[in-house]
């Protein structure tokens, strides 16, 4: 049997934890997830169904004891995006494209774990993350202005065109609506910050203030739908309301497979199972780190891939680890998924009975949890603290912001990556080399620019700060050339290798150039600190004997004693 | 006045070898240039005045002494290949299109002097370079045996599909062309060797030897001439000859800057200038390094950028410094451009009087002189010695070479490039992390597994050997996590950073975390060996701060010292 291995070690005292966490999400996900629905322009029921099977899959093969699974800010954003591309009028063939995408996007997750691509995810930089994540909030906050003002404007225009659409029909806007969604603002707000602050004031404790905390959404929820019921808004103001939710439980289908279809899905599905798969690797990892247990992100594949698949084969869309929900999830206390599971079931419950409630739900309240949910997502701080220390971070992380907002995500991040591995290059092809000597009485020596060292008139110590490949071997032998032409009375020159893990053929001939070009000019090569791998490659070649094993020296000392003693001044 | 330095400084002396070489390099310069012009399926006038001014131009702007600029096998190969896709019918504007081609290669090289782009092919590592010119080699080679066996097979085929054509239609073959094919490739792979080793055994002295061997294939050219001509074979035996050449000096034209044309041109230009850019620098600098003169890489984009305008202008198409030539101009003694200039002035010559000579020459005979030029260029040594080095340098030119012998040139350079940066992120990504002690009595300290050291129980002292960023911070993270967990009874961990040259905000991010976790650990977390400039911008962050700035030592041996007098075991 594969029975997972928190429920083969589960203990009784963990189950206090998991329960409250579990009823806990249950309640922020409900309404979230209608939300993130309406984000990606589905009916809420796709959204709820997208948060029952996954979180029991994830339960059962992912890595993470925390991560909440299920629809999530980024992942409605992107399906809403490539959705609304296929040009698709009739409202049950876009859900039907939904759920093969949640398929696509499961199957490219399943298919990186046969192919043991998890690390890719590596190439994608700390900037290029926080300039997509805020870009990407900035998005999802303004596509939701529409509802909190009850203004009718297209989906799937640029952000920019929304925005001046809205302040062009800012004289219409439904006043009723307005008021529920700024309303709902507040209480969010006011349930995130002030309350808390307050309840810490009172003999409230620690888990009562906890979850207090987090009813914010459902308060919004119930008070709104109240509103509109008893004041009878939705007739008379036309405020926008969710309306009928089919009640019953997800039931298992089989997604299309057109091709076509698939066809015009797959980049999408691609971005999408790379964004979600990044998304939950980083929440995962933050909270393991935390508690100190592990995260195997070839497991996550795994898991995030059937939970994928299960939300394409139970009428959901592509699904992921959320943030927020995760956060409410590990800080309630949840131990193992066994509290996913039970927000599963509690999901279950409200579709099969519930979902007549949420008829008189208004748009705008929703709006208001998404806006809620993102605007934190607006990380300045990254960029302010890139900018200050690392110019080329600040800029890809500028590059990608902007372009994920004027073009589209997939844009921004194909942008971010390309300039963030030339940024990278450009840096290493030009490495930098230090003249170094002896400090004081020590065997450490260091660049003669920044220290008080003693040097030799007629051995150059140099340290070259970088592996040598075919990106610098030019700069290498232009400024050793130079550097040697500037410097007249040398006889030797000893080139540290400390900072050289590898040398390529195209550097290693660039050695091969540079040793000849030394011997022109009567001039001896010597290497010290070659590291044991670099070493090992080098024995294999004919420059390592035109060099001479005895012009190798273990340590940078050694070798400037050697040849002191050989020609004292 | 802009006077070029080499003119400023002429020494009479230089005199004798300038003209000694220009006339060597005409020789050989005429036949050849008729030769690339059919390679690249342009009338041998064509190829003649791009051999007259872009020389003079290349001598007033450029930077190397003694590279011997004009039509060359790379650049004939790819034109051909892009006229070929604008599917042309007119020969008149298929010459018209050569130049205009010539012009846009000329402007993108301008334009990359004013972006500064020189550097740019330091991204082109050896073995994709290497992997390509003798997959060109190969192209080259095949596309002309054709004219060595006087068959008919249309241009623009893929060479595995071109060998299929020539090997079904063998028994059509001309046995007057192919008698006259095989005959100059006897005669000039004669020429090339054996003749040369017979005279080193004579008296002839080593400028007649020179000499001699480089006539191969004015010889070549004039006896099969003569052939045709006495035997009457271009009527009785259809053999191929180039015909008539109208005589006359080239005329300065306007090239054509039609939009259409110059969109379906330019993604080709581009490449056509990266690579003669590439080819003309990396044999300038080979010579330059011989003789201790140095290439000014920004002065060569402007010479030969110059020099391809000077082509479009006066009826050309692109050039390059070609490497066989540049070599005869260097070997015969040229000091100055000047004998570029006195070959340029002989072009004319040959063109404004000689033209009707070359009206029998046997097109069998310039396929021998091409395939002759090119053989030498296939480069087994390199992949030999690659495989046996690197074999991610080898997987490069592998993939560099296959790719453009069965798809194309630019999407070869491309795969080869992706293929190189790709295989030196991987490796960067996984750095290599070693263990080290004291190694006897010294201050030095190496990998415990590969030296005799000693080692502090409650000490570890890794060396990371690898810039810190982006694509290597989760590897980095995880691997001291491992370590820490492997190794029980530490209290120190020492970071040395003789190795990091940078580290990202990415990686900063995750020394922050390693530091946390450490902390959480009860391990206290010291710095060794940091560099100067990673310092400077360590020293701007939270960071540093939390570490502490006495647990940072300036060597691992100070570290490791006041670490075990503080905790003597």
């Amino acid at each position: 049997m594969l029975t997972p291995d928190w429920l083969k070690q589960y203990k009784k005292e963990q189950l206090n934890g998991d329960i409250i966490a579990g009823v806990i999400v249950a309640v922020v996900l409900v309404p979230q997830a209608m939300a993130y629905g309406m984000l990606a322009g589905l009916p809420p029921e796709t959204a709820l169904y997208s948060s029952v099977l996954p979180l029991i899959l994830y339960a059962a093969f992912g890595s993470s004891r925390t991560l909440a699974v299920g629809p999530v800010g980024l992942m409605s954003l992107m399906t809403g995006a490539t959705l609304i591309e296929l040009d698709i009028n009739d409202p049950t063939l876009m859900v039907s494209a939904a759920h093969t995408l949640a398929l696509l996007t499961g199957g490219i997750l399943l298919l990186m774990r046969l192919a043991k691509l998890g690390s890719i995810i590596n190439y994608l930089s700390h900037p290029v993350i926080s300039g997509f994540v805020s870009a990407s909030a900035i998005i999802i906050a303004i596509s939701q202005l529409k509802h909190l003002f009850g203004l009718d404007i297209p989906r799937g225009l640029p952000s920019y065109e929304v925005l001046f659409l809205l302040a062009s029909n800012l004289q219409n806007l439904n006043i009723a609506t307005t008021t529920i969604g700024i309303t709902s603002l507040l209480i969010l707000y006011g349930f995130k910050e002030p309350l808390g602050r307050l309840l810490k004031q009172t003999s409230c404790s620690d888990l009562c203030i906890q979850i207090t905390s987090k009813v914010g959404p459902l308060f919004a929820v119930s008070a709104s739908t109240l509103a509109v019921y008893y004041l009878n808004l939705s007739d008379e103001q036309q405020v926008s309301i969710i309306g009928h939710i089919p009640a019953g439980l997800p039931t298992i289908i089989i997604p299309s497979t057109d091709t076509l279809l698939i066809k015009s899905l797959f980049p999408s599905a691609i971005i999408i199972a790379l964004i979600g798969y990044l998304e939950s690797v980083s929440i995962a990892k933050s909270m393991a780190s935390q508690k100190r247990q592990k995260i195997d992100s070839n497991k996550e594949l795994v898991g995030l891939g059937t939970a994928n698949i299960a939300s394409a084969i139970s009428g959901g869309y592509p699904v992921a680890g959320g943030f927020g929900r995760s956060m409410v999830n590990f800080t309630s206390g949840a131990n193992t998924p066994l509290a996913s599971i039970i927000s599963a079931l509690l999901v279950a419950i409200t579709l099969a009975s519930l979902t007549s409630l949420f008829f008189f739900l208004p748009k705008a309240a929703l709006a208001a949890i998404i806006i809620t949910a993102v605007i934190s997502l607006i990380d300045a701080h990254t960029l302010k603290h890139a900018w200050r220390y690392d110019r080329a971070d600040a800029s890809s992380m500028l590059i990608t912001f902007i372009t994920v907002l004027l073009i589209n995500v997939e844009t921004g991040i194909f942008a971010g990556i390309i300039m963030s591995i030339g940024l990278y290059l450009h840096r290493s092809s030009q490495p930098h080399i230090a003249i170094v000597g002896q400090l004081g009485n020590t065997e450490h020596y260091r660049n003669i620019k920044r220290f008080e060292v003693t040097t030799q008139p007629n051995i150059l110590a140099l340290r070259i700060d970088e592996n040598l490949y075919f990106a610098n071997t030019n700069y290498l032998e232009d400024n050793i050339m130079q550097l040697v032409a500037d410097n007249k009375k040398i006889d030797h020159i000893v080139l540290i290798c400390s900072s050289i893990s590898f040398i390529d053929s195209s550097a290693l001939e660039s050695l091969d150039n540079i040793l000849y070009r030394l011997q022109q000019a009567r001039i001896k090569l010597h290497l010290a600190e070659v590291k044991g791998p670099v070493m090992d490659k080098l024995k294999t070649t004919e420059f390592i004997n035109k060099v001479g094993l005895s012009n190798i020296y273990i340590s940078t000392h050694q070798a400037v004693q050697t040849l002191t003693k050989q020609h004292p001044l």
